[in-house]
């Protein structure tokens, strides 16, 4: 059933890509026009048959849209916003799959102005180390949380839009504050991902790298897995989340100050205690 | 084909286990007896077909061994060692499975004195976070790396037959220097494990632990998989390759100040470029 006649997708990888493969498993779109700066991105998302057509200028390919996806890297969404709004048809839809939520609501109030009502900040909990459209694969959100971060003024009508279209792909939808979101998945994800890019960057700097990689197990396979994230992506996540990332950090550090002191002290005991709560959260999380 | 009459392991859960397991389905050895202080582990270990008989004194089980592994975590070998060195059969060789190699080495040529020359110091790279003879499967070794690390005047003898039964249980084989290979498993394994257990034991002081659990993705799953490790075995490890481990944290330390100076200053450049390298590195590695 047709839910949304013309659907724009602003970036057409891992995220956007996948978002439309399984709406349109659906039939949930009239129309999918993909919009963007790279066409050789466009030709080939074309070609995956995650859109129907596609156009270089943004501004022509929200002209028609009744829901907008933007799933660019956040560091880009300032510009997009920009050139989406003197098109945007006056019911038309905005949202986002940005990993940190209180900046883009920032510039979306101010780009949107009069129209920032009708933009709903989301961010799906989902995705692989792979990027692109060859990357989209339409089951990436089933069973998956989407969480929504809507402002005081976000209309209720299209919070609900933008929560049945998730829905359709079989995410679990919440809502949430944006500030605790970005603490949240400071935590969870920003975190974890700056452990892993400096834990390879740590070791490809190590005189012996080739040997050191030779005799890596499944250990390393699995902590380092999501150093193979865009690192353009996570730049501006970085970025757009400092505060609450140099924060984590701080803590990050003190732990693992707390490791180093015990082992250069030879303090097993406090070593074992530390090993053996972390196991224990561990454990339960899974 | 029997090519070891009777095997003694010492320690029967997953790596003691899992090679008991693969041997018996190579028809490799004539019996395998378990040894070890916890009746109750060596029971799980005959109901699950891993050993044949067991007995509570390691003194008299390794009596009749012509082979002796010892699977123990590495804090408990030096007592093993003490316990099997008076009862020890004049031909027969002796193995461990520790994930450190110097410190073993050391214990051994103290306790074993005039029959060191018959002890061959191994690791086998694999492993799961799982602990304990139901974690044991027959298929653990299976292409996976031994490293042997045979001292000056180890005898040949010995090396070969250890490395024949490593091989029987599909392992790939291969000798290295004591100092090198716990220089190289504190790079790719031992410091992951430190920034496993911190990152879970750092999330779970913070005040929204559910919460933060809750939204936690594949990523986290992911990175903080090794944090369920056996915390016991984890801080003999540490404590054995204290020096090397010391030596990588420091380093790790500096990798994260250099992502978090380039965040505090906003210098996106330094953070996309230190991604990317870690990017071209994981991929490579893959």
């Amino acid at each position: 059933m047709t839910r949304i006649n013309t659907l724009c997708v602003i970036g057409t990888g891992l995220i956007g890509g996948s978002l439309c493969l399984a709406l349109k498993q659906q039939h949930y779109c009239g129309q999918i026009i993909g919009a963007g700066r790279s066409e050789q991105t466009l030709q080939s998302a074309q070609q995956l048959n995650i859109i129907d057509q596609y156009s270089l200028s943004i501004a022509a390919g929200v002209a028609q849209a009744d829901m907008v996806v933007v799933a660019t890297p956040p560091g880009a969404m300032q510009s997009v916003f920009e050139q989406i709004k003197p098109a945007l048809k006056d019911t038309a839809i905005v949202t986002d799959a940005g990993s940190v939520k209180q900046q883009i609501q920032r510039i979306a109030e101010q780009i949107f102005a009069g129209a920032a009502d009708r933009f709903v900040a989301g961010h799906p909990i989902a995705g692989t180390e792979d990027s692109g459209p060859q990357a989209a694969f339409s089951e990436l959100y089933q069973q998956r949380r989407v969480i929504l971060t809507p402002a005081k003024n976000t209309r209720q009508t299209a919070i609900d839009q933008v929560t049945a279209m998730w829905q359709a792909v079989g995410a679990n939808v919440e809502t949430m504050d944006a500030a605790h979101h970005d603490k949240v998945l400071a935590a969870t994800s920003h975190l974890p991902h700056a452990l892993a890019y400096a834990l390879v960057d740590c070791l490809q700097s190590m005189d012996d790298i080739d040997e050191v990689f030779r005799f890596a197990a499944g250990g390393f396979r699995d902590i380092s897995r999501i150093a193979s994230s865009d690192p353009v992506m996570w730049r501006d996540i970085f970025l757009q989340n400092r505060e609450q990332i140099l924060e984590m950090l701080t803590r990050y550090r003190g732990e693992l100050d707390i490791i180093y002191n015990a082992l250069q002290s030879r303090d097993g005991e406090s070593l074992q205690a530390l090993f053996a709560r972390a196991k224990k959260s561990r454990d339960q999380f899974v």
